[in-house]
């Protein structure tokens, strides 16, 4: 798509039902919109899972943040209530592929410890590009690219190829942390600012290179046959997001008490280390590659 | 009751489903029951809310640990999968005012940041005596009395006069946190062999004085007329459970970002603060004095 010009951008929150942060800056931006305007282009909110917010559980049937690929959008035999409602925000917003909206920002928190990672919604040098500015100029900034980030995904930022989901943590679900509400408030005013440079014409200068979290492998914990948990995040681990996981460095505990270490000739950055909404999924980290990308390819 | 002799101790993990610390402690004591046997009484152990457990909730219905008043036991009207599940609970510990155990720990866990506190389950001089013994001798414990802890309380430790809740944090819902896991073990091991050694006449012996937190007046997040929050736990606050606040000291932060202070001649100690579950119960935290109980009377 082109990016001479963003006409509308989407700014979602409450995907999941008990990350909090993302709903309750909706709920203020809603309240005063003047916050997200920007002259050059339209700013829309919206609480993507409201019936999950009212109960604050993740998702009523299944995650909406993995309804969005274009097979189920356009399958209308599945009838869950996050599939229905997934049909109707590609409405508002897509269709996918071929959005209204030029640029969403979906935001996420998660009881690891990434600090305010973006997410790029695809390989596309214009995210990239913001991604790198943002990690530049802010300490707490961090990129981290989902594996196999140029196939198709199911997120629902990927209705529109531009935008970025921001995961912030570690905050724990169903509360609020008035800091990191502060701090996201603070990079979201930043990026639309970004943006409006962009479309005016004075593109905010960039850096030299970047550095990008390639997420390569998830990484399940210790189970019986039966799917059971054998041990847990190792203490040493806990809360390290983003530090270097070396062979031989401790990653499970059992709860019998034995060490479970890291084993590879690669030195590896753990990401989602012990994200609640995870254990179901059978992840119980995902291991990045540390990347050092030269922007110049991108300008 | 007499406390000559206890006869049973029982272990209680799940009273709400998604504190995992307590259920996987009880399942690891399940498969390993010499953990737990001490010579001088029977260990049980229970995971009591076993549906929230497999979906990883708090409640199904409603919060299990307000089920235990005397009147809800007695009425047959009350149908939830609660009131059922606290009915069956009360026949197997129970029944209340006359347990078949004699002494019951309930393990729980919550996102505010109180570490290892140990809430008695009522007034009796041997809860006020075996939480002082581990205030003393373990720098993570805490005691908290909750308000009104004279008169009759819905928490499933109420069965059992004798006991105590321990309350562990911070971790967030839906997560296994392996130091924690690790010291709360270590530390039930130590209060079953504290009451093996009173069985069997050999008590250890007490600090002469205790700290004790007890609680007096649960505080709500500023709302709007219609409920809904207007303010979050200040950054200051937050994670400063048992810390004192003097009047003037900031309490919430608006998401407007004005600050509100507490106000009050009296120095108080807030607990619970940010605990996830309390938003829907209408508490921001609970706060408390500060007392040094001479235990000379309770010897």
């Amino acid at each position: 798509m082109t990016t001479n010009q963003l006409k509308r951008v989407a700014i979602v929150g409450g995907t999941h039902g008990n990350e909090l942060l993302g709903s309750y800056l909706v709920k203020k931006f809603e309240k005063s919109p003047s916050l997200i305007q920007r002259t050059s282009f339209e700013s829309l909110t919206l609480l993507a899972n409201p019936e999950a917010c009212a109960v604050g559980r993740r998702y009523i049937d299944r995650d909406l943040n993995r309804c969005f690929l274009s097979r189920d959008l356009s399958n209308p035999m599945l009838s869950s209530y996050e599939d229905r409602r997934a049909r109707t925000i590609n409405q508002m917003l897509g269709p996918k592929g071929n959005s209204q909206v030029n640029f969403i920002i979906d935001l996420h928190s998660t009881t690891a410890n990434m600090g305010l990672t973006i997410i790029p919604a695809s390989d596309h040098p214009f995210n990239l590009r913001l991604a790198a500015y943002f990690s530049a100029i802010h300490p707490l900034v961090k990129v981290y690219r989902w594996p196999q980030s140029g196939q198709e995904q199911p997120f629902l930022r990927s209705i529109s190829e531009l935008g970025c989901t921001i995961e912030l943590g570690a905050i724990a679900q169903g509360v609020l942390d008035a800091r990191l509400f502060q701090q996201t408030e603070e990079l979201l005013s930043a990026i639309l600012d970004y943006l409006d440079a962009h479309n005016q014409g004075k593109p905010l200068s960039l850096p030299p290179t970047m550095t990008v979290y390639q997420g390569s492998q998830m990484i399940d914990y210790p189970r019986t046959p039966q799917g059971e948990l054998q041990a847990m995040i190792h203490p040493q681990l806990q809360f390290q997001d983003y530090q270097p996981l070396n062979s031989g460095d401790p990653m499970f505990l059992s709860f019998e008490g034995k060490e479970i270490s890291y084993e590879s000739d690669s030195t590896v950055y753990p990401v989602f280390v012990n994200e609640a909404a995870y254990y179901e999924k059978g992840i119980a980290m995902c291991l990045t590659q540390k990347q050092h990308i030269d922007l110049g390819v991108y300008l």
